[in-house]
């Protein structure tokens, strides 16, 4: 599972850019100041605080969290008590936190918002991804993410045992609709998309029916993303495809949900995307406790 | 309702602000480049959009959806159709776009993420306003916001109806369970905050039973919030507090959910907090149609 | 006096926002290079050089000067001698540096630009806090401080013993005449500020004469500032204030200087603030002498 | 007195420059919003302010003022009725804002801030320049200024009447005791700074007695600077240079004040350079007032 | 030729990057002023000035050039005469500038220095590809770009007539020897890259031999890179290609110039990268004459 | 030839800026993240790598590329096996690099690119120094540089043995037709640059003709530029310029080249001006080698 850690290696090299949205948040949160433990903590106190699962989840971002108590303050120690991806059982002490107290107050609730966002978003990719045990199939994310956050969410879809899809609108070539009316027809926009001089990217065209998707195969097309159809239409256009050019990447795409995501499987799809995995999973519930 | 307008006018001052984390959530997206786009769609194509509900929500942030447009070529016209804060049935158009079509088409995923985030925030609050209908109380967001969006975030709140908690550690004093035992007692702890020399502040003190409310009741809190408690303990607590002081401000935080929040209220708490309005809102479905 | 030093903590926490304003005057006066010392001094020179006051004054900034050195070169050596709110004695060495004599020579302007002044605003301030030295009040801030350097002013003021009023907009409620006109009277004008959801902060307002006084005294303010009185009106108001409703809290300002501020100080208010602490303090005389 | 108002111009183009500095100002005093006028002042509200002189001055920073206004709210009409460089009477309407209330609040302190600052520093250059009418001599700046505001304090001092001295380490060559101590002795420094390369700059020297002053003129530098001498040292150097090379710029520095600076530019120095003027010029007192 | 138009549009879209590289430009160029200018000429002065071609090229920047100027000032009018990727005759005037002289002086270094280069890279692209005219090859950059100015060379090749390579490492997949040695052996690497997840990419790779080339092709690769090879050995590496796999995309690199890259062209393969255009390509001679 | 290091130790103070430009290539090469790399190597994979030149050439810019690697990976160790400004022969190893595999591949080419183009500009300043040897005229370099990369590439002129020329319009005065014209005559343009107030800078004027030569005499210029002059010419300026005021400067400027550089400099001029040196410069030809 190397492959689920490239992004890892990538925040390890682009510290600047993790760093400069913690600075952000960290910003948002204290201001001028942290005024109630300015007043109440003394300067040079020290306390040893925990990290602890409130409900079961998939870990996500802990690297994350443990760099914001750095950028406050740091010498404050973080020990990780668990990895990334991991099954985490409520009650469980995911990192153990030693240094000032102050520093370690000033820090909390940027870097549990962090952690409970991707913690959340890893649970419910992992719901998604264990519903298609068994099946040669893979479970995508999407550019439905929040704004200044896709590093870490499509990040925390990878703990969650999903893929990435493209990064953004500049890694990968995917015709939609609007596309096809634009340039007037499926056929001619594929072969504007050839002519492109974009020749190291597969070409991706959405179908919304198997008279779209005949058309898609026929424009020759790499990948075939079948939209917002029903399983049935699903199977009878998975059927075409393989029929036609085997080596067509086929993917399934709109109102994918936890009840219908096995039998969108069962259709013999490549990937399945699903936009809620970053646009709608609930928070996992971690708290920070201070001991003495 | 004047009051529920406050940060838009903020929004309108600090362009800069909000401007930077639009610029962010753009590059994130198009990078060196919408391939797709640019290959298909000729330079100068004009298209008319529209943006649809595609399901009932609170609208929330769409000034910022048009200042998106706008980033990415201010000659593109964004006509709003509806107003933050309405209610929006499915099937709505709740603005119109014309212009340049890869502009639109570079922007649309950017607009939308950042639509369905806040109508998502808003739709979520104005289910807990309506909950309490009738009962003097209002809904208040907490500091579990997403970070980089805080500003967003709590705009979307008192759009949906509710109103906004402190900003960060900076702008309110809350003293919570941590402090008091670093600094040893609650009396001493509130009294430490007295003459820390932030007079222009009151001051909360957070209690998780009823010998804690006694004791933030004599220290002399300004603000008092029950923790956690259940509706029983919230009644003995709230009957206590208006005995002793009348015009402490109470406040209800923890567990708050659809279900309970109308019995809470109707404890006589002046503000119940919730943190799922911002950390835990499915985003609503909206999208983007492009005609010709 | 523990409170006195909040903002050195949180300067250690937002070393970035130090940093930069440190960052920003050294580019301001090294620019491209300083050419004197490049010409004539050789690369690899090691120099001993000591911070010597040429005057008698409180210190205040040495760990940024310090800071500023590191800037330039992280090797080279500070040894600070005194600590910041000291009495500092003419002649007396402040710190010794030992490092890279290029180093030394490109940082040394910047960082007595800065040592300087904030000196000379410990210093005055200071100055009014012995004016009134025995008297239950404090000498606080203003706003009026320097561009960018509102951070660096209001330690300063510290320093020198003083208080600091909010610290912008943003976190204090000070109502003006100009609000009050704008709003159609004082009493509507708290009503508003009231049902304004910032519950948790207190209410100031600014009276100008008797009259005033009591209309903020009926409005229900917490805190009510005497501005541009005369001592003898400064008495009268005093005397209704503390009648009325003994805890408000009650603040002079306006035309004060070090021949005034006893008698206003014996009036019986609480705080009294000084613009002048900070927008007309003379520097402080400190000079950089380079040994062998 | 064109070359009085080069940097302005400067301005014009660094827009950037300047703006940055004002933005970072007003994000200063306005971080997460101005709680007392969004409270209480309509969102739409407009008004008429006046920014009155409330004691005599020379005006210097107004267009900065105005841009302050206009950062705040490009839709503030700000009307300047009074000249950088213009001598203001107490009572003298400097300029007439019209706008938004809002918007006209939340700008001004920080437009004042810079604006008593800049104006200070115009009267006190001003006040050193009057006293030297009629004799053949400049009054200079010197490195001593606010770190971040180095261009708008020697822009001031220009306004004042006065000439700036180099930018910064970058822009001119001069000589100190320090330099000569690394070098090991005058003659060999001079030469260093001869052979370095930067044959583009004229060379001044720094001399403490008159066998200093021999030294450097016997050195060949192009400019002298009499450092803390007495008036007749300074007659004696004067009356040396003037023998032996008599094209040789000589400026005075030290302990110059409004006392003796006439008796000092009487000495036939060409140049006088005094720190005051941007370290220790006591703010003036400007006001805003809103009408309806 | 619209594809050879994508950047611009991009441009259009990403002004904020465009304008950084400028700002940043004339700000080195600028810095704290022009001082001959500002010395010299008078502040509301104003010309004509003509961009002039001193010897044959290709335009490359030109709204470059017009943007330096108008970040300068942005009433400055800037009339270009020509477009880029046109033919330009020793002598053409190529743009009329009409505006305040100082800032016209200001821009023009900064303007001139991006023109010149990046028309000299459009002119070599240009030679390249008038060489290979009338064959079925296309002619690519590399990355091997100036640090900062990736975007606007690669822009310059287009407008030469040149196709653009991927733009960096992250749009596009080039398995390299390092790679091979890492991973051990170029099937299992291909295979490696195949079930990294990115299944948007197509695969290339690098082959210095016909033995490296048929490991390529058993391998499966998209595209297949002859790298360093002889034109001998191209031929029959583009024989046995085409012969197994008809579709497989055929990259010549290494040692390409002017004398061979037309016998490379004839070898059959597809494209043609070369390193040079970027790297290594004269600036075209251009000035600029203000008149009066 | 210490001064020949002025600009390292200014880049050592200075690392911000450095890394800055740094920071942006690696940005611009390696995006959203080097996709071939980490789909092959091995997350903790080790790597020996050689910097091997692949001609002759004089080195330029190790330092640069060492902050390279170390900004991808500090831990990643880098041996310089060469000095700057050494004469490179074809195959000489320039440097070893340990570390991990990914990291070393991710700078690669941003650190190549950056070294190629400073040793090709330090190449080709060396043989224009070497043409004129034994003779006193210096080889100066212009502001032709590379936008961005001027601190680079005025470094690199140095490493070549050549000397650098003022850094921007702001360190220099140095007056061209454009002015003249603008100002109205020579003789005027020279008195209203004298009485500009920067009086610390020599004045430089550009002559295209002996009778200019004689008027820039006339007016007291400092130092004189003979401007795309004959040899011819340039012989007679010299001798006319050395009779009248043998002190003044002479700088040889305008179509200089490796043919007629010594021609020009045996006329007797102080300094030979060179644009090519920066703006047309080929790269060295460097390549790193990656061993296991």
């Amino acid at each position: 599972m190397r492959k689920d850690r490239h992004r890892v290696t990538e925040a390890q090299r682009d510290k600047a850019t993790v760093d400069s949205v913690l600075r952000n948040a960290l910003n948002e949160d204290i201001g001028t100041g942290d005024i109630t433990t300015l007043s109440i903590v003394p300067e040079k106190d020290i306390s040893k605080a925990l990290i602890i699962a409130k409900e079961d989840f998939i870990l996500a971002g802990l690297s994350f969290a443990e760099r914001t108590f750095k950028l406050v303050n740091k010498d404050v120690k973080f020990k990780a008590m668990k990895r990334d991806g991991s099954k985490i059982k409520k009650g469980t002490v995911i990192a153990e936190i030693n240094g000032n107290t102050r520093s370690i107050l000033m820090a909390e609730r940027t870097a549990l918002n962090l952690l409970q966002r991707l913690s959340g978003i890893a649970t419910l990719t992992s719901k998604f991804v264990r519903r298609v045990a068994g099946l040669p199939v893979k479970i995508l994310d999407t550019r439905k993410t929040t704004p200044g956050l896709r590093f870490f969410e499509k990040y925390a879809v990878k703990m969650g045992g999903g893929c990435n899809h493209r990064y953004g609108l500049f890694d990968g070539m995917l015709i939609k609709d609007n596309h096809i009316a634009a340039a007037g027809g499926l056929k001619k926009t594929v072969k504007l998309a050839r002519s492109s001089g974009y020749d190291l990217f597969k070409i991706e065209v959405e179908a919304k029916s198997i008279k779209e998707v005949k058309e898609a195969l026929s424009s020759g097309a790499d990948i075939i993303m079948l939209d917002n159809m029903s399983v049935d239409e699903m199977i009878k256009a998975v059927k075409i495809i393989r029929f036609h050019k085997a080596d067509t990447i086929i993917e399934a795409s709109g109102n994918v949900n936890l009840e219908n995501v096995r039998a969108i499987a069962e259709t013999g799809v490549d990937m399945i995307s699903v936009g809620a995995l970053t646009h709608s999973a609930p928070a996992s519930d971690i708290s920070m406790k201070i001991g003495r």
